[in-house]
């Protein structure tokens, strides 16, 4: 199975309003809900593309409970999520409906104590015994180590299981020396990382902070991946029009399914534009237009980069 | 005992944020959560003056669950709530911590269905049945009929239970025609109600559709009565700054804790604007600052108004 690790899971709200004003009052129209956390997010479309997956992290609270009892629904997705005292947050999506626009709202997640965050180590390191790659995604609780990527990193290296790391801000500059398989930063997590605003400099100064290979999603504009085996520019065929929530999610789980069907480099990155690319396009923010995705893959550009660059 | 009835019950929800800025991603750095919709409130303001309380209404869902278990810890109120399919709405109120304004975003309530709401009415004449006094309070959740509070002071009004009603539009307008004994609109609800922006106009036109007692809630102005004993104003010697959520909830518990003490109106007005007042400035909103409250008490002016007024 893959192994997805999402450290501050969430219940995803979405409302719609016609369209909103700072002090005043709104009805909402419409309220949807579903587990949110990029780790769960991940393991949802790597569900979906037929893999078995199972997601681990913290949830608590009433909010958690609601995370689990929508998990339980989701074909191909086990829970082994590990319960905290805290309640798992809360992210609004405020979409206006005459333009489209989101305001977004994120609470800070639940504090974390020393036991749970040793409990939670734990399972990991069990469930990694039988995992064919890992996932590491997302933001950290409060209370959680600020290098707590780096170990859980180190861990799966010494289990000699493959690890994607996925975040941002100082938990991915400690994580990135601990020599994970795979990191993906967007455009933003990569210039603050490595201080440059050039993708292709910064992704090779990336590379060179420890990750053997690094995948920048460039948004609309694709992938830039920086590898052992080569370096490539993965561009989608068509602009898709839509919410961009979830499509950095969708990406990783191209990566991370074409690593475990070693699939060679320019497939691997096919599929996570493909994929990244029918997120946006798809009605529901988060889930992917399978269709539309099929069609994608045979249409996304992959141009070898020189070495050099 | 005395009975509230919050048929749109609510999870309220307060954030803290800088400053709402639409279409941009906001960090929550404080959240807050209790049970709310009038007649809760109005419970809780009960309770803490002294009162044997039972809240009655419809919760359901894991927001109604928080709502039983925050309901379980409070003293005084004992949960009448009738469970529903639907979960119970939430209210967010977004507080920017730079200016105090607020934004409040409110779900629409669940779907009642034909079945849920005559459980509800036969709980609801089970409780009148020890009741000396009940308050009809708030919004009607989506498939209740918009003459629900009618038929529901007519139940009262059959079994000698003293009624307020505490509501806006259509079911208020039904509401008073059935005859309760007080109707506590504030001033845009009375507008709505007669047609006329004169407060003491609209306060005697609404008593003419048929409510005993008419008092008009004008905010920091305090209370203007109509009541077959006479005609009074009751203004606050002070005016409090802060939050004006749940103040108007507060003067109804003022009211019908007068009402069952068998106070004169002088007095219960009186109580009503002190723990107003002693509400808007309070720290926590719905709660109110005691202190402040027994203050107040004896420095409200209570005058009476010409009966021609």
């Amino acid at each position: 199975m893959i192994l997805t690790v999402t450290l501050n899971t969430a219940l995803d709200i979405t409302y719609r309003v016609r369209a909103l004003r700072p002090h005043s009052s709104h009805r909402v129209s419409e309220v949807s809900e579903r587990p949110g956390g990029k780790g769960l997010n991940v393991g949802r479309v790597l569900a979906a593309l037929g893999h078995e997956v199972t997601v681990t992290g913290f949830t608590g609270g009433a909010t958690g409970r609601t995370v689990r009892d929508q998990l339980a629904g989701t074909a191909g997705v086990v829970d082994a999520l590990v319960p905290v005292e805290g309640p798992t947050r809360r992210t609004i999506a405020v979409v206006d409906t005459t333009t489209g626009d989101t305001t977004q709202l994120n609470e800070p997640g639940p504090a974390i104590t020393a036991a749970e965050w040793s409990a939670f180590q734990e399972t990991y390191e069990h469930l990694l015994r039988s995992a064919s790659a890992v996932a590491l995604c997302g933001s950290l609780p409060p209370g959680v180590p600020v290098g707590a990527y780096a170990q859980l990193v180190r861990t799966a290296r010494t289990l000699a299981v493959p690890v994607l790391l996925d975040t941002s801000g100082e938990p991915l500059r400690r994580g990135v020396a601990a020599r994970p398989d795979i990191v993906k930063p967007n455009a933003d997590e990569l210039a603050e990382l490595t201080g440059s605003h050039e993708p292709l400099q910064a992704t090779r100064n990336a590379r060179r902070r420890g990750a053997h290979a690094v995948v920048a999603s460039l948004g609309a504009d694709g992938l830039l991946a920086h590898t052992p085996e080569g370096h490539w520019r993965a561009t989608p065929p068509v602009r898709a029009h839509g919410n961009p929530a979830g499509a950095g999610d969708s990406a990783v789980a191209g990566l991370l399914s074409g690593l475990v069907e070693k699939l060679p480099w320019p497939a691997r990155l096919a599929r996570a534009v493909a994929l990244s690319t029918a997120t946006v396009a798809a009605p529901t923010a988060g889930e992917f237009d399978r269709t539309l995705y099929e069609s994608l893959l045979d249409r996304v550009t992959v141009t070898a980069e020189s070495a050099a660059a």
